[in-house]
């Protein structure tokens, strides 16, 4: 299995840096070291951790009807001022498949980013749980779906012979680490309605999104009047498990589709408890902001070395940037990343949480010895 | 959301039981009570949530890439004498569903029994991921498969009018608590041989149906030569995960299916974490013995009740029995359980690892009040 | 590619079946022989071959926008007294998934006979477009579904874990050649709407069945309160084509699951013009009264054998008899037929519109022949 | 249903032109009037039709098993000097989708043109049957794809989380109407092959496609190393009816994809007659000598006026061309065509074995009179 992700390599180019990247993990994983590869490198939260064990010491019914879930519900609900479906899943891939395959009919298309982790990253699970076609379109600099790009796809309405464009899918923050302004979600949500799509939001990093905006989870739903939203736990220091919020009035049936998705665990209420940990006295915030400034603080060390450009805005925990190729493997075998462009030395960071003032400057310092 | 699960029930009658069932556990339910209800409403043993603890303390790669499962894979291997393709999954849909994928094309066709829970519990999404068709086959009364009986179902092979049949699906142990015994697997890997069939097991209580059957992992291997084994974690004591050990050499490509069954976590060394903590000095079998000396306990107590009638062999933690109409709402009252068959009012009586003697001594005083 | 279809015979028996079989075809082939196999074995009638020379003479607009497919509606529109989305179909199978797939969400589930072409003969088609489960029904010794086998198996409605079971379809004729009286269908409307069922009607020979019963085509409709209907082209004299006529009031977008289903033809005008040829003047009923006249007859012959044994009723164009183990060849020989049940001789005759009294005679004689 | 297609027309501006168009084509319909709409809007070539007739005169097995079918396999064998399994369907969509499901497993994904049938025009039923992804690639100026795009879009091989690229899909001609040449088809085969891509071709005109390059089906199959070839019969001459041949030796249980795919009529046998007729004595080519020379002739007409711009190579029957927006509905009304994109009055105009030269002279006096 490959844990080497360059979108752009060819296969031969790939499995060379596969090795390597492994070879160097091997040697480091004996120091419980930590790693820029990925948030989802990480582990939980302390008071993740505290949650699942009180939730461990009572037996509750299965499948959701438990009232840790009703709990959860009730506070989202708050948090949202609406009325939803919720439904709590595993993983990302899962909790956007449940969501998408909610909103459609077999002969219909999705329009996402030709970026979007639903059409680069989840194999072909939303075509088979959705019966849709994806449709990619281009993004913007800052790696979003400009509202003309989205007017300009909608094509071929009524005309049974093309699968019918009825869903627009965003992610927030986007896979480049950039975020839709509230205005820039009103946008999306006026083009949403002026051609009759139904808005799906990719969230799997909602929370740290939300602490970067400084905005509440209303605001969001207010300003993009999403139809569905994937609410992502795992990234933002959860074990695992993810929320679907499934606000369209028109869907009484979601529930089916959870089950089908193969996403309704049986001991469900130990996701709800972890929300619930996120969500008490605001630790998702503290979290956020501790990621967010560590993020802030690579990026001030990054801009010291003339040599390296970093590439795009770094709005919440992802930086992208260009290293002198020789560089790469001395600096991920101090802190482990992934090369996101191979033909241009473009690499991620990406910050987790538990990423430290202390491996920061240890980063620093290589990168001060490597441009001597 | 239905809690209340009678299989044969109309829907009328369906509705009033399940009211009743959400009014009981919820005047209960601040008690921190446990139940007879179902072994997925208790949490994880002691030993599993200290695992989750220890692996949350570093790093690691993502989606299975990481030594913890390195190290479960190992430990499998050595218990199983055979290689095989593992693949951590989050519930038992999951874990099954992924299983068939990899044993099929879309023109096929997977035998079942009747009652087998890719049947009647995971909506359609066995036929939405395999893309093929199951075919129910009449149990015996152990709720088993005879080889006879799917010898016949063995139909139109070669005529591409019908679906392929190629796949045997079975529940070890099954759905009504029962066991299929090394020589039966072996019969069953016999019909299953003759008529050019890959075996599927159903394992969600695999631990508990070796221990017992008194036999290892791979007593049940060898005897049913098995092609896609789905391991169950959750119903053993884990909070969340299985797992799917692929043994046929045919199948190469698994890996590509487990992604697209929305079954891989990304921080997949957590469910591979409880799994270790399950094997290691064969925990497994510390808390199964509990399980099944509760239940013949349990047992023992019903059968001094001559109005009461256990009404299948009891095998593992699973009691089916019949109660005078009258006594069922009390007895529910004292520890909650589910209806089987209203028609007969035939229950489920469901042992879990923390099923505690002083809840049996609860029911039976209660029972004794109820004879009176 | 097998042409032998033993529902029942293993796979050893059948392939002996159909080298026999093929080896019989060819050696009559060169007479132009006819065949009591198959109502699909014969063409098409003279009026459907002058139909589409005449349509063939001028361009008409594809995928259904012309003028003859307009002429068609309105005609069957005047026929059944009801309005309704008219999609033509190539082929039976396609037209039976279309119209499924109109009416079902992949959650839900189809009741059917156990016989059923769509449960026996479709391949995986039905549950690959409509993404559902079928669930086969036991039938009564008349081929029929009863009402009480079709209540007795809805079950777990509102219960996410099973498919909901949302759709009934029958077959009118039956597989067995029998037919349900107008009776029996308003009780299977009954037992429909009761249920909140859907209702499909499979009518790939309903022509005949409409001759048979002496009835119109407004009064199957009428009776039955059907949703989707399969009503066939193919085996009542046409080249090629069925059509679907969606009466459900609910469904708007059944013109988009027609073009998915790859059932809609570019000149489509072509079957439509067979059909108006069929229904012109009636043309359809002067050939149904031939092949039902022709069945009798033959069923006639059967009965003066008494080592012949008719073992279903003969209602339409399909006998099934049993014969004495060592006749089955000879009669292959001189008019070939398909042998339905190795175990116990069960075959099966078809007559076809233009099954002559000279074969009858044929038949009769090798009979005598074989008594003697 | 909507007959008008503009590829990039928004919704409300379609309409109108629908409302347009139908009212021409009504007006024009009872004097039998042809257009240059579509070559579907034809019918079938004489020899065809004679075929039908002759066909009609016996029964013969089903299903393909007749001998008819065996004659044109045969025929095609010796035309392509290959082996390969023979599916005949009923429509160009069910081809395409047939012989693509043949190829792949359900995690994988097929590069097509952005302007492919099967990406624009087969609504979801490729992803439906093949369960893959399709990948839509930007073409050259003479709609054609390009080695090296094809090159760069094999992306994340042995990347479990992304489609798995296996399928290239061309067309043969392009929807433009332009051709591969052989040698572009041999470079083709060249970067299909250095991918481990299989080829799939659309050749929905592929007998035009022959003449116009006067070269043989095995010049192409050769040329190529097609893997699975869709060959139009519809839009060449028949009724109804396509070939699909599948010459990779590694796919053995095409025939059961064929029965899935609801594209196995039970008369095939009529399919292979109209196949036969186009064949015999290079029927086909005496048709496809007529629409090139027809094609091409109006192609001059439209060269003598100056404010007429022919927009792509006319290679086949296709015309592609930008008139004054105010001659195109007076021209419409002449003979009808598709605007093909109206945001610049291109439109398309299309020529059939039946397109006459008094029509093109017709159109021409039209053009002289607007001209003035």
């Amino acid at each position: 299995m490959l844990i080497y992700k360059d979108r752009r390599a060819n296969t031969a180019r790939r499995s060379l840096c596969y090795d390597t990247f492994t070879y160097l993990w091997t040697k480091k994983t004996n120091l419980q070291m930590k790693s820029l590869a990925s948030d989802n490198y990480a582990g939980a939260v302390p008071e993740v951790m505290h949650a699942l064990q009180r939730e461990n010491e009572a037996h509750a019914t299965a499948y959701g009807n438990d009232t840790t879930t009703a709990h959860l519900k009730q506070l989202l609900q708050s948090l949202t001022n609406r009325q939803f479906h919720l439904h709590l899943a595993f993983n990302g891939t899962g909790a956007n498949v449940l969501a998408l395959s909610t909103l459609v009919k077999p002969y219909q298309a999705i329009l996402c980013a030709e970026t979007a982790h639903i059409y680069v990253d989840e194999s072909t699970a939303p075509e088979t749980l959705s019966g849709c076609r994806l449709i990619p379109l281009p993004i913007n600099d800052a790696g979003k779906l400009d509202p003309a790009t989205i007017r300009r796809a909608v094509k071929r309405r009524g005309d049974l012979h093309h699968p019918q464009i009825t869903v627009l899918s965003i992610t927030q923050p986007t896979e480049y680490g950039t975020l839709y302004t509230l205005a820039e979600l009103q946008a999306i949500r006026q083009v949403a309605k002026e051609n009759d799509l139904l808005l799906h939001i990719d969230g799997s990093r909602l929370f740290t999104a939300l602490t970067a905006l400084g905005c509440e989870l209303k605001d969001i739903v207010e300003a993009s009047g999403v139809d569905a939203l994937s609410l992502g736990g795992t990234k933002s220091g959860m074990l695992y498990g993810e929320a679907v919020l499934i606000f369209n009035e028109a869907v009484h049936d979601s529930a089916f589709y959870h089950k089908r998705s193969m996403q309704l665990a049986s001991k469900s209420r130990f996701i709800a408890a972890q929300f619930l940990a996120l969500l008490h006295e605001n630790t998702y915030k503290k979290y956020a902001e501790i990621v967010l400034q560590r993020t802030q603080r690579l990026a001030e060390v990054l801009k010291k070395y003339p040599s390296v450009t970093i590439t795009k805005p770094v709005e919440v925990n992802a930086i992208f940037a260009k290293f002198p190729a020789d560089w790469i493997r001395p600096l991920q075998e101090t802190l482990l990343f992934y090369v996101w462009d191979e033909s241009n030395h473009e690499v991620r960071l990406m910050c987790s949480f538990d990423t430290s003032e202390e491996e920061i400057d240890l980063f620093d310092r290589k990168l001060a010895e490597l441009s001597r």
